[in-house]
């Protein structure tokens, strides 16, 4: 094959076992039952005790896209070999089915939907490969991004990782997420294009290299734009950068607006100390210090702790890969299918790992909000039919079960809205300044003890009496099968 | 802002200081004078011996579409405040320098430049950020694949990622980067119609659950195509999925292609044997055993070491996010400019951290190739203008230099190639399958001991004495630059 086919649609952004079991649906005529499959991780990454849920507008872009080009057909009955008939179904196909989701900005846990496809079964799958693929990138930054502001707390917090990202829709959908996360800034001029980012930047070193000498940089740029931020680690930091910049700064007076240096390498703790006083005996107090070097969370708790003298942290590396936990596990699991009746019937997969096993059903998810102190005390998944008690719910550690609270006096608040309904959107999509702020209320309803860095409590999510048991009763089935096969 | 502005450009996929260093450089009138930048990284990642270079085909298409759209420009004016003067520079903006680049495929080493980009100082430096953006990814990705490959030899390797992958772009290129390396197959169906790439996959656990039971699911299948892997893990492999499958297989005869069975989860060294011998006491000693569940490089090797039964991996997360080192931390440092006279000039950046120390000044890169035994002894980093000796070489050990050897009647390839010559594109790009085999040879060409999974010995790059004693000069003539401001 050469390369003939255009990369003019995402439709085929999916694993190919997608398209043959479609097929065999097809061909079998069931690919039009209605199938429920929810979206969700099992642990939260980094240990963190939350997790931030992005991906919605590229997922609500991808599902309003979501056709089969001419090129893609041509490619599948050229290259696969796929036949005519299948090929004038998926010509024809779009999305019709219904998408449940939460906001952009909602927190979420371990084992609880963060959206839920209910759809004709064919197109469910198709699907599948790219929600997870959107959703598991954009809530690990997004969580990463969360993780590291708590930590930068009223200081600014810059994204700048775009020359480390994992390719370019890593760079922008990832510092989107670390923005709508509470970020501040990015160094990526199209993300801040394409979102309405505030962007951020000044120099390099190479701009220093350029003209040879740091006095004759910083001027040039200095005499060329009012906002400066000079660079200072090219040569010798506190020798040559920061006397240099104060040179400058000096010279130009109120030409220019004397923003602050930045370090990019060396013992930041040290070096922004000394600038500092550096700074403070020129009398530069409001000059800021930026740093930015291999960054996170870590590194940050731990310059803080030294005393470092740092305004602004410019996070590259570390946030935009989550150089710790490069992926966020997130599965998409079908729940419940129309049987031959036109009933909706529970699925279920086993595995010998017990956290594997899934939980069916059709089912909804609540979170419990106390009343008096307007504090989250757990979330809460029950059938979707089930009424939930009003007075008081128990709530269960998850681990330890056998601790466990009554809340009464709560707010039961669904977490899923309506997306697309019979395949039409009927979300309106938030701003990313919404979500951002939607994000801080959640956090500000978030007891501290789950915002941790490090060794956060575990915000319970139950399941209901009628959803354990219901799941009680599928496993026992599947154990029942075991038997009979071996009879 | 609201989110009026179409991403229908990748030419503002750069930092904001690329942009505000070239304002600088267009006003101060220096942003025509001739820089040279090389792009390279420090060390190997993951360990491993070499590195694979990928990304020059992206690359070239980006530098091939590098212009600011109308809305980039109406972004720049409006939302971050250029003025008319300038943007008008960037309206007329191409690339017009000249790009020396290895191959895709080459074996690439710590601190030896992967690309030369030679261009009007302001072009320069608005590529940088997307150029090491791509090639830091695709490199990383190539590598960790030909690591994987190594370990796998001659079963089949395939990429099954897309899900876990870092958003979209990721998961096509990161799959391109692994069939570069050796990996025979993809999942991502649009990966194999951008790249021809082979695609691979049949179905999911999914396909079992809508079926309710293995027996129904796998004989639907079956009878919709005629290649059949089955998946046999929704329940309990040996006890229903193993048996089912054979089941299958025997009911269906030659009207299919009973390739084999699919492990995705649970011990897999222990149910791979078992599996082995229940499919072989069955008659079917040729079916294989696919194998899949968060394996990497030291999963495989250590399944091999328990004698597991597996004949074709699967390879996801661990893969394509690079899990165990997220990111390359390749560079691009200005080594000369043109000074006032109109001649080349070096510079050089100087750090703490002596391995952060560029090599300043006009180089050329070679592989020193041993002709008796056709395998590379080492690379050789020469000033551009100097002449190779042609008897021997000194080759020294790049950590410990007392170690050191003399090569005698070898051949210095040079590894540069012109891609761009004063913005024309002069390369012809090999297809994607040559560059594959272009690799293969230059991995037969490398002597087993660069290749170790673990441990493996230190491939030499040396700087030529000239090159080396520039590098001292400049290095010299910083410090007396020190000493005079402090003085």
């Amino acid at each position: 094959m050469k390369h003939i086919y255009h990369d003019d649609s995402l439709t085929l952004h999916t694993d190919l076992y997608q398209i043959n079991m479609t097929e065999t649906y097809w061909r079998d005529g069931i690919h039009n039952k209605r199938a429920v499959f929810e979206l969700f991780f099992r642990k939260l990454p980094f240990g963190n005790g939350y997790a931030v849920f992005a991906g919605l507008e590229k997922v609500i872009q991808y599902i309003q896209g979501f056709r089969f080009s001419e090129e893609d057909l041509a490619y599948l009955k050229n290259e696969v070999g796929y036949e005519d008939d299948f090929l004038n179904y998926l010509k024809g196909l779009r999305f019709t089915g219904t998408i449940r989701a939460m906001k952009e900005g909602e927190l979420v846990y371990g084992n609880e939907p963060i959206l839920r496809v209910d759809a004709p079964l064919g197109e469910a799958q198709l699907v599948e490969t790219a929600l997870l693929n959107i959703v598991n990138y954009q809530t690990l930054i997004a969580t990463k991004a969360s993780r590291i502001k708590q930590v930068v707390g009223n200081e600014i917090a810059m994204e700048f990782g775009t020359r480390r990202a994992q390719e370019m829709d890593a760079a922008v959908w990832g510092t989107r997420a670390a923005y709508l996360a509470g970020f501040e800034a990015t160094s990526n001029v199209r993300a801040g294009k394409m979102f309405g980012i505030p962007v951020s930047g000044t120099h390099a070193h190479a701009m220093v290299q350029a003209y040879k000498d740091e006095y004759t940089a910083f001027r040039k740029y200095a005499e060329t734009h009012k906002d400066c931020v000079f660079l200072v680690d090219t040569y010798d930091t506190l020798r040559l950068g920061v006397p240099n910049a104060i040179k400058v700064a000096k010279e130009l007076g109120d030409k220019i607006n004397f923003i602050g240096i930045r370090l990019d390498s060396g013992d930041l703790a040290y070096l922004s100390k000394e600038t500092r006083k550096m700074l403070d005996e020129a009398g530069f107090e409001k000059a800021k210090i930026f740093a930015s070097s291999d960054l996170d969370e870590y590194t940050i708790i731990n310059l803080k702790a030294q005393g470092a003298k740092i305004n602004s942290w410019g996070i590259g590396t570390k946030l935009i890969t989550a150089y710790d936990q490069a992926a966020l596990g997130a599965v998409y699991k079908i729940v419940s299918i129309e049987n031959e009746q036109g009933e909706m019937e529970d699925t279920i997969k086993i595995s010998s790992n017990p956290e594997k096993v899934t939980t069916p059903g059709l089912k909804k998810i609540y979170r419990i909000i106390n009343n008096k102190k307007n504090h989250a005390e757990g979330d809460y998944i029950a059938m979707e039919d089930e009424t939930l008690p009003e007075k008081q719910l128990k709530m269960f550690h998850p681990t330890h079960t056998f601790m466990n609270k009554v809340v009464t006096n709560f707010t039961a608040k669904e977490l899923h809205e309506d997306i697309f309904v019979k395949g039409e959107l009927v979300y309106e999509i938030p701003c990313l300044e919404e979500s951002r702020e939607y994000l801080k209320q959640n956090l500000d309803a978030l007891w501290p003890e789950y915002k941790r860095t490090m060794n956060p409590e575990e915000y319970p999510v139950d399941l209901s009496q009628n959803c354990w048991d219901n799941k009680m009763k599928n496993i026992e089935e599947v154990k029942e099968k075991v038997v009979s096969m071996q009879e």
